[in-house]
């Protein structure tokens, strides 16, 4: 890539993103890059709004192929989250074309349901880490830096530490935990399995993990480890147990090494962390 | 059950209940049926409390097993839902005798993630339906006498209507995705299954379903019917479907048959579902 400019795609394939923001995340890499800046292709799909969604689903499937497919980018980014990846994961995975398992996909939290069905797919330059929408999160700056830190140059002090050597995957709980048993669910056998969470109740992270430490085809990683469990709402009766205890005992109870914690996390300090 | 009074025991797998709420439903039952009232044993196990739950997952699983293995009660009938019963899984199904399967057991919500697991052990008398903890809903004493008719006497009014006929199982819908991949997720090939929801944010219940009607094993049923889904919170954006809707479109993506509505729902009109 020190040949030319990078090219990045953007899709949305949950929720919308303003126009500016699109500007703001281009104007962020004109500083940080200068003259080799990436070239940021935002679909206009971005910008599309369907009720929940950046348009229908029609729309959101037409664009992420437009981008996987095209030979002439490195990269596809998600916009951001949301909820609806999930939606189009059968048409996207019908409609990938020869070209786009060589590109590299960034993206976390709701976008974990389609790069747990890339990655299925055989896909090896799949990630889990910052999107353009983190701009708006306090230190974002630094998110998105991280994330174009990967996407441009593979960094690796973008990636998270424990993810530099061995196999890693990382998912949002709620989202790994939809995709057991669907034509999206991941293999990770062997692998290193971060999970992160924010704004479920510390009852439903238990109930989340009793089923993906349950499942027996995630019975078979290599370890967990816990990243962060934000914005989790306070319950009453309170459940008495932290969120780091909870992974613990489930780890212990279905035979599943707990390996600490990974810095991962709806958050400004979240890393990337490449699956395979 | 006509030569002696009926014996039913009680637990709580997931949220404790009142001692006075045992007493109000124990007067229900003798105002009901008078003279052939059943016998209903509160363990004491309902009103412990451990945090979330009442008492520990071992107290609570040996409350399970003790009832669970008593030769002399006719059914186990679940206190209430709340969460905790899917952490007892393994312990009850492996501490289980041979009596335990001519048993009856009725439940719903929480308690679907046992329930689940007794009927994939191929327990033959396992039903969705109300609750002790039903009463203090507003009509939920015709809840409560519904599920003793039921106990007492399988009284067919107190069964769903589609479901007197045929194979069915009915779940909530998070209860039922929580299982799956699990060793607690049922068989329910050939089987008519109602869904109902409590509480959850409409592309919530979208994703549920996405994950319900993605799995090969679900896949297998004859049909599914829906039940009420209520309280759904408010959602900015509006999710711009409905419930109906959101089920019509699974089954329709999935081919599985959409059977229309099931008279099932956390509300005092939920009817009863035997398995099977």
């Amino acid at each position: 890539m020190a040949r030319r400019r990078a090219r990045i795609g953007v899709v949305a394939p949950g929720g919308r993103i303003e126009p500016e923001l699109a500007t703001a995340v281009t104007d962020l890499a004109g500083r940080l890059y200068g003259a080799r800046a990436p070239e940021l292709l935002f679909h206009p799909q971005c910008f599309l709004s369907s009720g929940h969604f950046a348009g229908e689903d029609a729309e959101r499937t037409a664009a992420f192929l437009d981008v996987a497919n095209d030979e002439s980018l490195d990269a596809l980014w998600f916009a951001r989250g949301g909820y609806g990846a999930g939606r189009l994961g059968e048409a996207v995975l019908a409609g990938l074309g020869e070209g786009a398992a060589r590109k590299a996909y960034l993206g976390y939290s709701d976008a974990g349901a389609l790069l747990g069905g890339l990655y299925r797919q055989g896909f090896a330059h799949v990630a889990h880490g910052p999107m353009p929408q983190d701009l708006i999160r306090e230190g974002g700056e630094a998110a998105v830096a991280r994330a174009l830190a990967w996407l441009v140059d593979r960094a690796p002090e973008a990636v998270e530490p424990s993810a530099r050597t061995g196999r890693t995957a990382a998912f949002n709980m709620v989202i790994l935990a939809s995709l057991i048993g669907t034509p999206l669910e991941p293999d990770l056998s062997g692998h290193v399995l971060m999970l992160e969470e924010v704004s479920e109740y510390m009852y439903r992270i238990d109930r989340l993990l009793f089923q993906i430490t349950s499942s027996s085809n995630i019975r078979k990683v290599a370890g967990i480890r816990l990243g962060r469990c934000s914005l989790i709402p306070e319950n009453d009766p309170d459940f008495g147990l932290s969120e780091e205890e909870v992974a613990r005992y489930w780890c212990e109870r279905s035979g599943i090494p707990y390996l600490g914690r990974a810095d991962i996390g709806h958050d400004a300090g979240n890393k990337v962390v490449p699956f395979g």
